[in-house]
């Protein structure tokens, strides 16, 4: 346990700082990053005598769990996203900025804009989230994009619609069919949904849309290096997603490593997969930020934080979510999930009211209530411990914590108008190939 | 009255070519570009005995009236945007192709493509619309994007709520005014359902987001050139309109020819607005592909087309919608909307048909059915002739005919349910600073 005391480190007035607002006699929270873990936190503090900074380079919220349906045209990336100040337009002790932090001061006790400005803490909370590990081949990065933003699902968007368009055009058959191969790497959550929704377009939403190809030719890849997908869920629900993905008319093959990415083809082992598409899901590390704190950081680049969540001889520095290594009772970390980063963000508001109020801090617990993964159409796993569930009930669980979920009264609407319609008509509403004609030019 | 003789004009097979389709016997009908024009046109030609080719170099339908939505937030790109392979499913007589046409060789009667491949025709319509015209002054366009189509619609948006962003964070008041100063160039509908859009954005839906500024301090300028703002309508409706702007905060100000464009400000005249945000919404001229055709074309780059909308000299080619210069009986070119491009590309599609039969081809007359503007929240203009309403039933009026028009049903059932919503809440369902960090930067 470790006792805090306050300071009344200001924000120093350079041109683009903050102005210093009425109540400056708190104690100030600089909560950087606004994903679950910042804006459960900041929420928590709603009613705390603090005064709270909210940073992000974004100004939306992200629902990444619903990300891979953007990369595959169900969702507009306006019904997952939520701009900030719109979340905390009612909590008048947050303020929001859009700024991108390059540095942490932790001697001095603030924080380094991008653009030259800064800004001083009392508290600091660190949840800048996770991106893609190529694990040592960054060069693979242009050929197989991960999914961690916006601007990354849109891209895989974009690559997706293309190839199809392409294949079109194509008259060299064995051209066509390495336009209409689709690798999906890394068979956790995010790969298998977006397995399930690749085969989905390929199979119903654009069967009548082609008159030179026929999109059920294509050919769903997903490779997984360990001996089965959903490494995280127990055995029996990964033959069960297996199971669902063959049916769909996905490849899925297992112990299968990756050795090399190029433009048009995968090398699994010796052996070349010739694709045009590849897109990658299978691994993250921690944003960059958390290692320019000079603290010790585990293989993913994350911080190895103290049972209080607080960073080691910062007891007034938090950091959580993806961007921490909190390790479980087992000595386990706890997995990169919403939950784990939401509890963890409610978790250190409380600890901030104690320390400001001269109490200890507690250490964290995290209650696992489950984890569930979908499929595609009328599919998915749910695991509670004891209950497991598969198929159809699986996959409206997912769907109602989901919406439960997402930020926004109004995008919860949307969404479930969204799904209804394609669950009824095999729709994509979000068939966009956007962006310059010169990046649609480079595929 | 010019007979068609008909032609076996096939494509040549390169290797990017179009594979060739059963019904090869038919004539074939190539339409470049699938807005209001060529979709219109595809669609009348359903149970023609041809097969057509539809080659646009993005893949969605553009609803173009409702793109200042997007632009302000209102609406997302995918509720204005439909792929136009999914318009024309059923149509089982036309392809579509996504290529981007550089050369038309009217004496071989084929098209060239950006790629390297080309098509033959045996009919052509060129529905390729129009593009922003700086009159001479293309060194504006960096610090005012025009509105045609999404990518300039996802930037002004951008920029727009970006100032609101970078205001909250300055200290300089001068500065933050020229922040939260937008000017809008040109009166016309464009110009001024814009001016209505941001002053219902900055006085409405984001006046709680901010902590250091008032977004109700921002300055909207509309400059217009002439007299009177909606210069198409009649006086008694400009006066109306800019009633209702004046109303609604907006700075109205005619007789303003700008005569330079910077990052930071607007001449207007001797006179310098500094403003960080400015749009262009003072002139079109036809897209350059028409300008290749070495035709007549007038000031705005459009083609002087003959009375059944024939290129001259050349009665298997047409040309409608923003890319003619069709003169009405009053010697003065039908203006590029909607309605003109619609009944262009129908009467194009009878004028083939008729073609292939052997008959004569028919002019063209355009039926006038009136016009419309919106303002913003709840109020309109309408001009049908002796019928002039302009306020709140304008405005309902308006909202119905554009969703009547908006291309497929789903689509129609979002924007009205964004409407709706936006209408009780004023909430701004699309509030997305989208793209990359380094775009960001540069504002």
């Amino acid at each position: 346990m470790v006792e805090i005391t306050q300071t009344a480190n200001e924000t120093r007035p350079l041109p683009s700082a903050v102005a210093s607002r009425p109540s400056a006699g708190v104690p100030h929270v600089v909560i950087v990053g606004a994903g679950f873990g910042g804006l459960y936190a900041t929420r928590a503090l709603k009613h705390a005598a603090v005064r709270i900074t909210v940073i992000d380079r974004r100004n939306h919220h992200l629902f990444q769990p619903l990300l891979y349906q953007v990369a595959t045209a169900g969702l507009s990336p306006g019904e997952i996203a939520y701009p900030i100040r719109a979340a905390l337009r009612q909590q008048k002790n947050a303020q929001v900025l859009l700024a991108e932090v390059t540095g942490v001061d932790l001697t001095a006790r603030k924080l380094h804009f991008k653009d030259g400005g800064e800004i001083g803490y009392d508290y600091l909370i660190l949840a800048t989230g996770a991106t893609d590990s190529y694990f040592g081949h960054d060069d693979w990065q242009p050929w197989a994009p991960g999914l961690k933003n916006l601007e990354e699902a849109l891209d895989i968007r974009r690559r997706i619609l293309l190839a199809f368009e392409h294949a079109e055009r194509e008259t060299d058959p064995a051209r066509r069919q390495e336009l209409l191969t689709f690798v999906l790497v890394g068979a956790g959550p995010t790969g298998v949904e977006l397995a399930g929704a690749i085969a989905e377009i390929a199979r119903h939403v654009m069967a009548e849309d082609f008159r030179s190809i026929d999109p059920r030719d294509s050919r769903i890849i997903l490779l997984e290096g360990g001996p089965r997908v959903l490494p995280a869920f127990p055995p029996e629900l990964s033959a069960k997603a297996e199971a669902a993905l063959t049916k769909m008319g996905v490849e899925v093959r297992t112990n299968s490593r990756v050795t090399a990415i190029s433009r048009d083809a995968v090398m699994v082992g010796e052996h070349a997969v010739p694709a045009a598409t590849t897109i990658w899901s299978a691994g993250v590390k921690a944003s960059p930020l958390v290692k320019m704190l000079g603290v010790p950081v585990d293989q993913a680049g994350r911080v190895r934080v103290e049972s209080n969540l607080t960073l080691p001889g910062h007891p007034q520095v938090f950091v959580i979510g993806d961007a921490a290594a909190f390790l479980d009772g087992a000595g386990k970390p706890l997995p990169g999930v919403a939950p784990v980063a939401i509890q963890q963000g409610r978790h250190v508001a409380s600890n901030i009211v104690r320390a400001a109020q001269g109490k200890p801090l507690e250490p964290f617990h995290y209650h696992n209530k489950g984890q569930l993964a979908t499929i595609g159409r009328a599919a998915g796993v749910a695991d509670f411990g004891r209950l497991r569930v598969s198929g159809f009930v699986a996959w409206v669980m997912w769907l109602l914590v989901h919406i439960f979920f997402l930020i926004g009264f109004r995008n919860r609407l949307m969404v479930m108008f969204d799904w209804t319609w394609s669950y009824f008509f095999y729709g994509r509403s979000a068939r966009l190939i956007t962006g310059t004609m010169e990046e649609n030019d480079e595929r």
